[in-house]
């Protein structure tokens, strides 16, 4: 076979494994119980590999506070002659089979969501959806409100939930998905209706739990005030369906977009322990009030997994009245057919009504995005510098990352 | 003024009176305690009057079950006994502030969402969802599983409901329709958004109910299986809307579309308390394996009391994956643009996405169906005539229907 063919092959046998894959959510566990790799004294982040020193404000911040939760130190200035100290170490969510919304940042004792891949077997992890505040971990934020509330998080959220997941056996997420893309989600930034429909599907097994009926209140409430709760399900089972295209030799399909507010970084299925990284863009959007691009780190977290197996962005179409194009029905549908432009096919399990069915478009190949000169674009929140959440945009990954990959390639199978 | 002036006034006032409306869910009943005019030997049914022996046989299938229900017969034979003697009474929903879904058969002791009109202070009344079952009463199939179903509504449903709504005070209808047309409903034949969303603002207060845990199970499991649970609150939110819209003087706006399933009959604002009625129309439609057009009751319910408030086949363009249409987006679009010509307004509330947050058509004017030659669309579920559901479509109001109505306002406003 000529390089071309094997090219081909490994690009569909990758995009196989994301069609294929069925994500369940099974367990609630401490991140230090079951996230590979992960040390006692390891912090993760989101986006590629990042020193202490080159960190971006908001991901120190969020370090810094993940540092007081743990109890390594009693506050910010011990928090940051640890970190300098090296005592603490910092490492990708994505190199530990993990990802992190926005900053990303995932301490050792922190509670995740464990999704297993019925069709490959493979596990990931992300933390429980923190809060509907604006001021918060994930965004870079720390006080002793957002202490509190990861305690609670703990203490109470992570026990309810996992009873109920130990009750139901397992959540199948692959439908919950399928049928928010037909109400209007595109499941990265727009999260109500698989949020409800995910509700739906436990609020019965609530009753089975052994917990006070004060306790259950407080996290049914919890889900209905948090529209975006489900996010963090989606984004674990795009990085259980992402992995498993991982790691195919000459596949030229994206396996992670992962930005931790300095670069992004770009992981290639035929590629496999590499990371290609370019400078993180500004994003283009639409600011809270009082808010302006001055205000925010550039594009942040491992959410981006969403637009890797073809969700966010890429299914756009499918949620004209998403904030971000201001309910410009034709913008909606010209982001994702343009992102057919850079996929090797679209996903039939997730049809989008607006283009009469058709699948999202899914499977970025590397060498579409040079050939066309189409960049991914990424539907994401955006982080004030100093912490917090300050708007909502789109951002797209730099060409040059793409250069480099495809030179990268070119050396390895030559 | 001229006729034409005092008309055009008419319809704004009553336009206003439909946009205006503030539906609350804000208790539950028996019918015979709040339907006004309800007797304790009557039997409400939907669509425009009709006698026994001219009903349609899963319409009268109905009516005998609900005489056994209540207690009045002990089998079919008694209940057809009864009937045709006259000592029970029909009497059409709509004149009791009541609508009912298809064959409509509402008997006193049954209990009854009741709707509050904010604005107007009117009320409306409608049975609470029955079962996501194919047979069942509103189908007019009636057997002992019907029957245990319908006592288990009476025990464990109604109470349970009931504890909800006092202890939440209300629950305001308006936003989770807005919302829901956002999410692929169009709140007639597709209700799965609006139920989740419901069910998503529902959910925290079953903590606080005084029952135990496997009855609020039982009730939460119903909400779950039943996709179509909203529609029927959807239902009373439309009878109390329209409603306030009737008997406005001069206004030639439609406040009911109510069907029996021989006949189909219309009420209009200036010409309060008189029905014009025509031939029920065949469903042009989609049927379950096994069943065809032969099998089928003509056109029965008052659920266009949804279309009646620019919902259902008018909000088409929300629901584009609504198996009606099967999945063709342009004929979806098709339908609300159609009804946009039969309307004098769109509902700034009522905004659909795919057409860049543009209200729903809203007020359908008998003058614009002359005019156009267009009649209102229904979207439907059609019931088999020995009962049952056998599938969903679309009907039309005949346009002779709409002749006679002009000419009785002819002959009213001279």
């Amino acid at each position: 076979m000529t390089i071309k063919e094997n090219i081909e092959k490994a690009n569909q046998e990758a995009l196989k494994k994301i069609l294929d894959a069925q994500p369940y959510w099974v367990d609630v566990k401490k991140a230090i119980e079951v996230c590979p790799g992960l040390k006692d004294n390891m912090i993760m982040h989101a986006g590629p590999p990042i020193a202490w020193n080159r960190m971006g404000s908001s991901q120190k911040s969020a370090v810094r506070g993940a540092t007081i939760y743990e109890g390594w130190a009693k506050d910010q200035q011990e928090a940051e002659s640890l970190l300098e100290s090296g005592k603490v170490v910092l490492s990708p969510c994505h190199e530990h089979n993990t990802v992190g919304s926005m900053c990303g940042i995932t301490s050792p004792s922190m509670p995740v969501f464990v999704v297993k891949n019925d069709t490959d077997n493979n596990e990931g992890y992300v933390l429980l959806y923190e809060s509907p505040e604006r001021e918060k971990l994930s965004f870079g934020f720390f006080d002793e409100n957002v202490l509190r509330n990861l305690k609670w998080i703990d203490r109470v959220l992570a026990p309810v939930l996992k009873a109920l997941v130990d009750k139901m056996g397992s959540v199948n997420l692959k439908p919950i998905i399928a049928r928010a893309l037909t109400m209007g989600d595109e499941l990265h930034s727009r999260n109500f209706a698989s949020t409800a429909n995910f509700n739906l599907e436990v609020s019965p097994h609530f009753f089975d739990l052994d917990f006070d009926s004060k306790t259950l209140r407080s996290v049914s409430d919890f889900i209905r005030r948090s529209d975006q709760f489900f996010l963090h399900l989606v984004m674990a089972a795009g990085k259980v369906t992402a992995d498993a295209a991982n790691g195919i030799p000459y596949s030229t399909l994206v396996t992670a977009i992962a930005r931790n507010g300095i670069e992004v970084g770009l992981r290639i299925s035929g590629l496999e322990g590499e990371w290609f990284t370019g400078d993180a863009g500004p994003i283009e959007g639409l600011f809270f009030a009082g808010y302006t691009q001055e205000d925010a780190q550039p594009d942040m977290g491992d959410s981006a997994i969403a637009e890797t197996i073809g969700l966010g962005a890429f299914a756009h179409a499918a949620s004209p009245s998403l904030a971000l194009t201001k309910g410009d029905v034709n913008l909606a549908m010209k982001y994702t057919q343009e992102m057919e432009e850079i996929c090797v096919g679209n996903n039939p399990n997730f049809g989008i009504p607006a283009l009469g069915g058709k699948g999202t478009p899914t499977g970025i190949d590397i060498r579409r995005v040079l050939d066309s000169g189409i960049t991914p674009v990424i539907n994401t929140g955006i982080a004030h510098k100093q912490g917090g959440q300050i708007g909502v945009g789109n951002s797209r990954v730099p060409m040059s990352v793409f250069k480099d990959a495809i030179i990268a390639f070119q050396a390895k199978y030559k």
